[in-house]
């Protein structure tokens, strides 16, 4: 904890969704430092975790504040692990209540719904996790909490640096389970396993500018990237497997910023992304749209933002599923959908799934969560934690 | 002429190198008005030229002001005319001697070269086709000049506005000559039987935006564009005609402005430019990538700058290679390449054929025009309107 006085931000006794009003109640637009991380140290200490929390990073992308907190069991016991984070999206302009000032609200229709920014997108899993730990014994195992205030952002600074953290003090959890919210319509609707890899790549065509009426005198490179796009539309780059959807390729964006009707450009330029299952890697789509793009005298600049990763369905599924059959009554969809998460990253420490609330209200206005599914998901929580850490 | 009095600005007996540097040095950046006139005026009225002066147009595009003067022969005699404009294109940066104060500098190898902003497009052509009159004598039949100070500008009130005004008094041409500098490497070398039209077009993509990630969800504007601008690009508009290159498609600029590397955007635009053949016109190319742009769900606002025209060649061309051949023992190829000219206004009066300076200096600094080639100019200006007025 900082040298200084903090003041008591939460009640460690409180309920699951008073746990998350304490956490809404601290602003935390990505990247975030200070106050939500007080605001949970004073949750995780008195339950007997040990809390080291960091910065890193600096202006613009940071300073980025993360926090990993363990609380050991006896020796050779199974080590479980939560990942999540505290930063949150701008709230934007609408809002029905201040977005940092949680509201409860609710209709007969909809119960009792908690409102404010991070209700589902995910302090309210933060705080369902550790309100679940009550009723996981010490001595059932290694438990640990992996959060970072830079996940909204360019995450450069967040988990991977809380990673880095782990490996110098030889800490590796033998499953992780990802808190973001992957509920579609009913709490316990979708779990994921996986998710596709996304790389962006900057693509340029330089020509020879010229004079409209004398083309023979110019290179368009317009020509060159339009048949180039059009050549990279036509690929199909899989047709998906038994866990993912086939890879997709978007041009995101075109440009080339030529005024004068009668004149044919120096250069044009565009970006496209990239969504791919693990039958690929960004390694090898960007070997593959270089390729093509130099048979037509153009440029390509990959940036690969996650690589693919999937945990196969077996046991660490089953035992989610389970957990969320026993509390809700549905069978999960087991899915590999999506944007990127986190995951990306801690896929290389453990076996990693992801579970959370229902993610229709994140990164929107009047973002809210029912209290019921709090309660729900604490519950969820508790049996995912036991079965995990009994299993072998 | 204007009812101020107006200072000298030429000897109208100067000769050809004379009356050019009287002429450039009348600054007349387009859309040009008053004193550059003026000296026109004064080289005019000598020689029993009646002068008609107008203003059109108003700012930005405007005032212009237009000159025609018409020397009548007798009746029953043909009426030769030459077109021309005395607005110049922006001087720009680095001349060696000021670009409105003409300056003669040479070498053995050059000759005498005449610098200054219009010595070949097209202040030396106007004074050459002056001082060619010289030794046409009025019996031979009317002679008329039509110029513009609106030609290298937006040419609405410049050559359109004289034709209204040619049509409102029943003076109708039976042949025009354009001045403008259509030789390459020697003057002589090259004349201008027609020229391709051109129309712009600006197309618009309008999708549904939405996350990379989830692409079924969205409907991405720069997949259409670029298989529409894929599309228009494999027509072969034709395969050229006798006279005329193959009508050619350029894409001149795209645009998205998307900045979001994991957004399909909402709004795609391109915009091209066709150069066509008369084969085709403008309304007719915009009916065709409508057409095909509508299958694409793109929308298309067509801008026709100019139909192509065509003076097939004949007794015109012939007599104009002829003046050529005797002047300066070349064989001018005949041609309809290059951009558009005010001879696409022109040509709804009468044939119209274009001739004159080298263009190798045109809207460049330095601009220079060889004094021998004014002279030369002058000689086949006497030649070509002497057959011209002869011509059946
Ligand atoms: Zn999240
Ligand atoms: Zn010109």
């Amino acid at each position: 904890m900082s040298e200084l006085v903090t003041s008591r931000l939460v009640d460690p006794a409180a309920d699951v969704a008073g746990l998350t009003e304490a956490l809404i109640a601290c602003p935390s637009v990505t990247p975030a430092t200070g106050m939500v991380f007080d605001c949970l140290e004073q949750m995780l200490a008195p339950m007997g975790f040990a809390v080291h929390r960091f910065q890193a990073g600096e202006a613009p992308d940071g300073p980025v504040e993360n926090l990993f907190a363990i609380r050991r069991g006896p020796a050779g016991t199974r080590h479980f692990a939560y990942a999540g984070h505290v930063d949150v999206v701008p709230p934007g302009e609408g809002w029905t209540s201040g977005p940092f000032a949680p509201t409860r609200r609710g209709t007969p229709e909809t119960g009792e719904l908690l409102y404010g920014r991070g209700a589902v997108d995910m302090k309210g899993s933060v705080a369902a996790f550790i309100a679940a730990l009550r009723d996981v014994p010490q001595e059932a195992g290694t438990v640990s909490l992996i959060i970072t205030g830079d996940e909204e952002g360019v995450a450069t600074h967040g988990t991977l640096a809380l990673i880095d953290h782990m490996n110098a003090a030889h800490i590796r959890p033998d499953l992780i389970l990802v808190g973001e919210p992957t509920s579609v319509h009913r709490l316990g609707d979708m779990i994921k396993v996986g998710r596709r890899g996304s790389v962006n790549m900057w693509i340029e065509v330089e020509g020879t500018q010229g004079h409209v009426a004398y083309p023979h005198l110019a290179d368009n490179p317009i020509t060159r990237l339009v048949a180039l796009l059009a050549e990279l539309k036509a690929i199909k780059l899989d047709e998906g497997t038994d866990w993912f959807q086939p890879s997709n390729l978007e041009v995101t964006d075109i440009a080339c910023g030529n005024k004068a009707t009668n004149v044919i450009p120096q250069k044009a330029s565009a970006r496209i992304s990239i969504r791919f299952n693990d039958l690929h890697t960004g390694q090898s789509l960007s070997d593959l749209v270089t390729a093509i793009a130099e048979r037509h005298g153009a440029s390509v600049r990959p940036v690969i933002s996650g690589e693919a990763f999937l945990t196969p369905p077996g046991a660490f599924s089953d035992l989610v599923l389970a957990a969320i059959k026993a509390e809700t009554g549905l069978d999960a969809e087991v899915s590999t959908s999506g944007g990127t998460s986190d995951a990306r990253f801690l896929k290389n420490l453990a076996p990693v799934i992801e579970f959370g609330l229902c993610n229709a209200t994140m990164h929107k206005k009047d973002e809210a969560v029912a209290i019921a599914d709090l309660e729900a998901l604490q519950r969820i929580f508790t049996r995912i934690t036991l079965a995990g850490l009994a299993a072998i």
